[in-house]
C-alpha cells in the first residue's frame, strides 16, 4: 500500500505502512482536522488556520527524512523501532483538544501530554499491543534515547515541523527555517542524537527562528487577548450552567456541567471535542442573557478584541489598580467580576534551556559538546536566560 | 489609517482607507473567516482549509495592484472609483454560506450571487449610501465597463487570487499563476479592459492552470463524494426536522425548518450561519436514531467515503442499475431512499468561452482581439467546447 | 563517500558513488561550469546565468529520485544500471561548447551531442571501460528503453530540470513544472516509460510551460537578436582570421584559422573553450581596424542590439528588401556584406510531436495510450502541428 | 518610459526614470553584467553565479520600495532626492572589478569604494552635473542624513539585496531575510532613518542572517581556499610578467605590467576588466613554463583546491611551521616561494557594531534607541564582539 498526501509546506508526503494507514484513518487522528493548530492566532492572521492533523502528519514525514538519513550513515535501526518512532510523533499531540491552552485553564483538568497517553494507550488496546514500543517510546522510556529525542527534546521533529508549517500558513518569513540541512547534519553518538559541526549555524538560526516566532506571532498581543477572553468565556460558561439551562454541543455540555465523571466517560466526550463545538456555541452565547458572557462572546466574535499591553514588572500592580477602578467606575459590572474583563499575568520564553535535553555538537575532533559551550557561539548567558513579560489585558469601555 | 495583513500568497496586504477597513471590520464580513472557501476539499488536501475572508481579502490586494498599474498607465480612474471598486471585489463573495454548493442544493432557495447583491444592499442602508457606486459596479451596470470586469470576468482578480491561493494551499502547485506579469500587461482601450499582447502566454498559461485545477481539485473524485454526502446529509436532515425534534444549532434549525420566513429574516439567519453550524451539528447526528442520516454522518465525520467513478456518458445507465441493486440488495434501505446512497450526474468545465466576457488581446498592430482568434492560439475548438464528464457517485456497503 | 551540493532549485543534491564524484571532478566535467546554460539569454534576463554544470547535476538528481521511485514500484534496476543511467544524464550535455548554438552555425562542423559521444568515448577509455553501458543508454541501444527514455525522450529528465531551472533563475514563473508529482506518477509498462493517468494534466501543465518557455524565454527577440549578432561576429572574425592576424585566447584562435585538424586535435582543443574565451575576445574586437567585426562586437558588449521583428511568411520577402534598401542606403558596408547586418530566418517549436518518442499514459483500465489520444486531450492536432514563426533581425542604423 | 526587468528574487523592478535608464544602459554598468557578485563562491555553491549588475538593480528595487513607503507616511522627500539616491545605490558597486577581493591584493592599488566615487564623477562629467547631488548622498555628504543611510548604513538596502539574493542563488535558505516587512517598518525620526519598534525582530533575524551566511558561506572554508589562490595566482603572474613575455587579455596585461600609468588611463583600463579577462589567462597560464604559475593555475581551474584549516591563534605559528617542513620537504619549491603555497592568515566579521552608524529603533514611547540597548535584545556584549577566526591554507602535496 501506498498513500500520496500533498503538502504545501514539504511537498508529498508518502505513507507506505498499513498501520501508520489505519492509525491515521481512525476516528480519533481524524478528528484532529477539525481542531486548529494555532488556535485564535488566525484573528491575527488569517491564513493560520491549518489543523493538528496536518502538523501530525507533516512531523512524521520530517521524521522519516531523519530517519532514513541515520539509516544511511550507518545508525542501527530496525523496521519495528521506525514504525514505532513514526507512530510515536503521528500520535504526539492526539491528546489536544480545541483551544488547547484556553480550554485547560477553563474546562479540563488533564494536561494534553498526559492525554496523549491516555489515547495512545486506548489505541494499544483496540491494536492489541501493536503500540507496545511505540508507548515506550513517547515515554522517553526506550532504550535507544536518540529515538525519543527525535520525538520530543529541543530539536525535535515536532519543533522543526511547527516552525516550518506555521511561518508557512502565517506568512511570517522569518520563522522560516532550513530544515532540510539539520536534518542532513544529524546523526547518533553513544545512543544520543547529535548535530554534526557544520550544522552550527543552522541551529543557532532555528533557534533565533523559534525566539522570534514567539514574540511575534504566539505570544503576538492581540493572540494574548483573544485567548484570554476565550479563557474567560469558557469559565463564564462553566459557572452559569452549573445553575441555569444554557445551549451547548452535547460534548461540550458534558465538560461544562462535569461534576463527576469517570475517566473513561472523560476520555470518551474528550474525543467527540473539536473547535466547531466551541465556537457554535459561543455563537449562540451572544445572546444570552447574562450579560458577561453575551458580552465577552459577542466580542470575540465579532473581533472587538481585548487590549494587552506590555508593561514592566514593577508598574504592574499600579496599572492594574487604574485599568479596574475605569472598568468599575460605569458600575455594569460588580468588583467580583473583574476577572472576566481584566487580567494581570506573565509570559515567557527561553530560546534554548542548557538544563533540558540539550542540543548536543558533535565537532570535527569527534567530541560531543552542549551547543551553549561552543566557542564564539551566540548561545551566551543573556540569551540563555528566559525572557519573561509581564502583561495586562483588558476590556477598553463597554461600548 | 493603515492597517497591514500578512498574507503568506501575496506578502503584505495594506489597508489604508477607513471605509474599506469599516467594511472589513463588520460582522458579515468577519463571518467570512468561518467559512472556509474550498468547502470539504480538505478531505483530500489537508492545506485547503483557508477561508472565505482571506480569499476575499487577497482578491482586494490584486484590484489594488491592477488599478495602480493602470492609474500609472495614464487611464482615468477617479478616488471614488477606486474605492468602489475595491469595495465591490472585497463583497463579491459575502453572499456564500458554509458549504455553499451543497447548501444550494439541499437547505437554501436563493444563489450566492443573489444574496451578495442583498447583503451589500444591507450595507449601503447602514452605511448611508456609502455603497452606491460599488453596486453598480457589481452589478456591471457602472459605465466604465472595465472596472467591472476587473471585479467579473474570464481574467477578473477574483479569478486571480482563487487559483494563486487554492495552488498555495493544497500543494498543488501546476495552479501557480504568474498574477504579477498579467497585472503587469492589463490595459485599457475603448472602455474595456485589454491585455497587452506579450502577456499572451501567461494568460494561456492562467487558462491551462485554471482547467487544472478544476479536474485535479475542485472536482477531484473525492472531493465529489463528500460534497454529495453532505448534500444527501442536509437533505434527510429537513426531512426528520419537518417531524421531529432533531438537534441544531439555532441558526440551522430555522434553515431546517423553514416552511414560511421573511426574506429579512432569513437574510438575519443566512448571516449567522457558518461551518460550525453544520459540522457541530453532524457529529451530534452520529448518533441520531435515523439510520439513513446517522449513517452518512458517522461516514462523513470518519472520512470512510463514497465511491466516485467517472464513466461514458453512454454507460451511466446501466452502471446506475447494476449500483442500485447491489445497494438495495441487503434490504437496509427501501427503493424510493436510493438517492441518499447513489447518484448520477455529471460535471463540466470549460477552459474558455468565447461567448461570455471574452479576454481582449491588444496586438502591436493596436488592435483589439478576442484571444481565440490570435494566430496559433492554444484556445482551439476542441479546447473551448466544455468539457463534461459523466460519473456514479454511491456508497461501497453499509458496513 | 557522500557528498551534498546546494541547488536552489531542487535543495540538496547527494553524490555518493565514487565513480559519479570522479567524473564530477573531472575537468571535462567542471568545464562546464565555465559555460552559461542559456547563453546570451542574460541580456535579456539577468539571472539567467547558471551553467551547464549545474544544469547537469539537476538532471541527474531528478533522475535519482526518478530511479529510486521505479525501484520502490518493483521495476527491476541493477545497480550497475542505475550508476549507468546517472552517468549517462551527467553526460548528456558534456559536449556542448560556449554559446553552443552560434558557435555550431559559425566555427564548428561537428553536432553537440555528437561531440558528447566522442567525449564519453574519451572518458570511457581514460576509466577502462566504465562507461560501456553509459554509451549504450546515451544512443538509445539499451536492452531497457525505459532507462533510456529517461535520458532522452520527449518527458527525460533534462527536459524537466531546464525547464524547472530555467525558470527559476529567469524569473518566470509560468514555467514552473510540477516535476514532483510527474516523478511520483511514473511507471514502467513492457519496457516503455509511461504515466500513470492521474498524471495526465500534470504533464498537459508541463507540455503547456514548455511551449510557453520557448515563446517567452529561447526564442524571445532580443534573445534571437543578441544570438544572431554573435553568428555574425564569429563568421566575420573567422574570415578575418584567414588572412589577418586577429587576437584570440590560444583555443579559439584554432577554431577561427582550423583549415585541416585531426579529430583528436579538434576534440582537445573544443575542451578548452569556454563562454570566457569568446567574450574576453570580443571584447578586445572592439577596437579592431575592420569595420564589421568592431562594430558588431562593440553593439554587443555594450548591448545595442539588432531588433526582431516576427513577421508573416509572405511580407519575408518584401520587408527584407526594405531593410536592405534601408541599410545600403549610407553605403558603409557593400551589397555583399549585408547578411552580417540583416537576416531573414524563422524558427519553430512544437508542444507535442505524436511522431516521436511518446509521452504514454496507463490508463485505469490498465491501457497503454499516446497521450494524444486521450479523451478530453489538450493535444489537439492544432496544438500538435509545430508553430513556425519568420522573422526579420536587422541592425537600425549604424551610428 | 517603463521598462519592467524580471528579477527571480524581487517579481519584476521597472525603471520609470529616463536618466536612470541611460546610466543602467551605459557601458560602465552593462559591464556588471560580466562581474559575479560572489567572485569564486560558484566552486562550493554552483547557483551563485549572480552578476553585480543584478544586486545593483536589485538594491535600486529595495531602494525604491522604501523610498515609496516614507513617502506615503509623510516624510519630505523630493523628485530630484528620490532620482539621485536611486542613482547613489544603482552605482555604489561601480568600482568593482572582477574577483574583487583578490585583485585588490594583487593588482590594483585603489579601493573599490575609492573607485566608485571617481566613476561617478566620470559619469557626471560626461551627463554635465546631473550626478551632484548622488555624489553628495554617496559621500554621505547630503543634508538628509536618512537618504545616505538608505544607500550606506548597517540596515541599507544594499545589505538588504545581497543577503537575499545571494541566500537565493547559494540556495542557503537560512539566509533569508524577510525585507518587505523590514522596509514596511522603516520610518525617519530627526533626520535619521528608524524602525519602528515591532519590527525589532525582523531586524534581530536579519542581523543573524547575515552572520549566518558570513560563516557558511563569504568565510567558508573552500571558497578562502580558492580566493587565496586566486590572489597568489595573480601576484606571480605579475612577477613574471615584469620580466617576460606572458600572454593576458590586453586590459589584464596593462595591469599586470603598470609601473607608472596616468589615473585617467588607469580608471579606462580598469573599465575593460571583468572576469573573462581573467580566467581565460589563467586557463592559458596552466600551460606556462613557470611552475609555480602552471601549476597553480591548473589546480584553480580544474578545482583542486588548497586546504583552508580555522584553528585557535596560539596553534598558527606551530602549524604554520609543520606545514611549511611539509611543503619544503621535496624541494620542487624554494623557501622564498612558499607564500605562493601556503597562508596564514584571519578573517572576523561583526554581527553588529554599536561604534558605527547605528541601527536606530523608535519605541512605542517614541523615543530612539539604539537596537544594542532595547531590553531583552539578542545584540549582548558576547555577539557585539567581532568573531575572529585565524586560519591556515596550504596546498596538500604537488601531485
Amino acid at each position: 500500500m501506498r498513500k500520496i498526501i500533498n503538502d504545501p509546506v514539504h511537498g508529498f508526503i508518502t505513507v507506505d505502512n498499513p498501520l501508520i494507514y489505519q492509525i491515521i484513518s481512525h476516528p480519533y487522528f481524524q478528528r484532529l482536522r477539525r481542531i486548529k493548530q494555532m488556535a485564535l492566532a488566525y484573528l491575527v492572521y488569517p491564513g493560520a488556520v491549518h489543523t493538528r492533523l496536518h502538523h501530525s502528519l507533516g512531523a512524521y514525514h520530517l521524521l522519516s527524512l531523519a530517519l532514513q538519513e541515520l539509516i544511511q550513515k550507518g545508525v542501527d535501526i530496525t523496521p519495528e523501532e521506525k514504525e514505532a518512532t513514526q507512530l510515536a510523533i503521528l500520535l504526539h499531540d492526539i491528546g489536544h483538544g480545541p483551544f488547547s491552552h484556553a480550554l485547560e485553564l477553563s474546562l479540563l483538568n488533564t494536561h494534553h501530554e498526559e492525554l496523549s497517553l491516555q489515547i495512545m494507550q486506548l489505541l494499544n488496546n483496540e491494536f492489541k499491543g501493536a503500540l507496545d514500543m511505540t508507548l515506550l517510546i513517547f515515554q522517553k522510556k526506550y532504550k535507544k534515547k536518540f529515538l525519543c529525542e527525535l520525538v520530543s527534546s529541543q530539536l525535535d521533529m515536532d519543533r522543526l515541523d511547527y516552525l516550518a508549517r506555521d511561518s508557512f500558513f502565517t506568512g511570517v518569513s522569518e520563522g522560516v527555517v532550513g530544515y532540510a540541512r539539520i536534518i542532513k547534519m544529524l546523526n547518533v553518538v553513544n545512543n544520543q542524537l547529535v548535530v554534526e559541526e557544520k550544522g552550527i549555524h543552522s541551529i543557532e538560526k532555528f533557534l533565533i527562528a523559534r525566539r522570534l516566532m514567539y514574540w511575534q506571532v504566539y505570544l503576538h498581543k492581540t493572540v494574548i487577548s483573544s485567548e484570554n477572553m476565550l479563557t474567560q468565556i469558557l469559565k463564564r460558561a462553566k459557572a452559569i450552567a452549573s445553575s441555569k439551562n444554557l445551549f451547548a454541543t452535547p460534548a461540550l455540555q458534558i465538560f461544562l456541567q462535569s461534576q463527576s465523571i469517570s475517566q473513561q466517560d472523560y476520555l470518551e466526550t474528550f474525543l467527540k471535542l473539536d473547535d466547531t463545538d466551541i465556537i457554535s456555541s459561543i455563537k449562540v452565547w451572544q445572546n444570552h442573557e447574562d450579560f458577561i458572557l453575551s458580552n465577552l462572546c459577542k466580542r470575540l466574535v465579532e473581533r472587538r478584541l481585548f487590549k494587552t499591553q506590555f508593561i514592566h514588572e514593577s508598574e504592574v500592580e499600579k496599572v492594574y489598580e487604574i485599568k479596574k477602578k475605569e472598568i468599575l467606575k460605569n458600575a455594569i459590572i460588580s468588583e467580583s467580576e473583574i476577572d472576566y474583563f481584566l487580567t494581570r499575568a506573565s509570559t515567557s520564553n527561553e530560546t534554548y534551556n542548557e538544563m533540558n535535553q540539550k542540543i548536543l555538537i558533535f565537532t570535527k575532533g569527534q567530541e560531543v559538546k552542549d551547543i551553549s559551550t561552543i566557542e564564539n557561539s551566540l548561545l551566551v548567558d543573556t540569551v540563555l536566560n528566559p525572557t519573561k513579560k509581564y502583561y495586562i489585558c483588558s476590556i477598553e469601555g463597554f461600548s
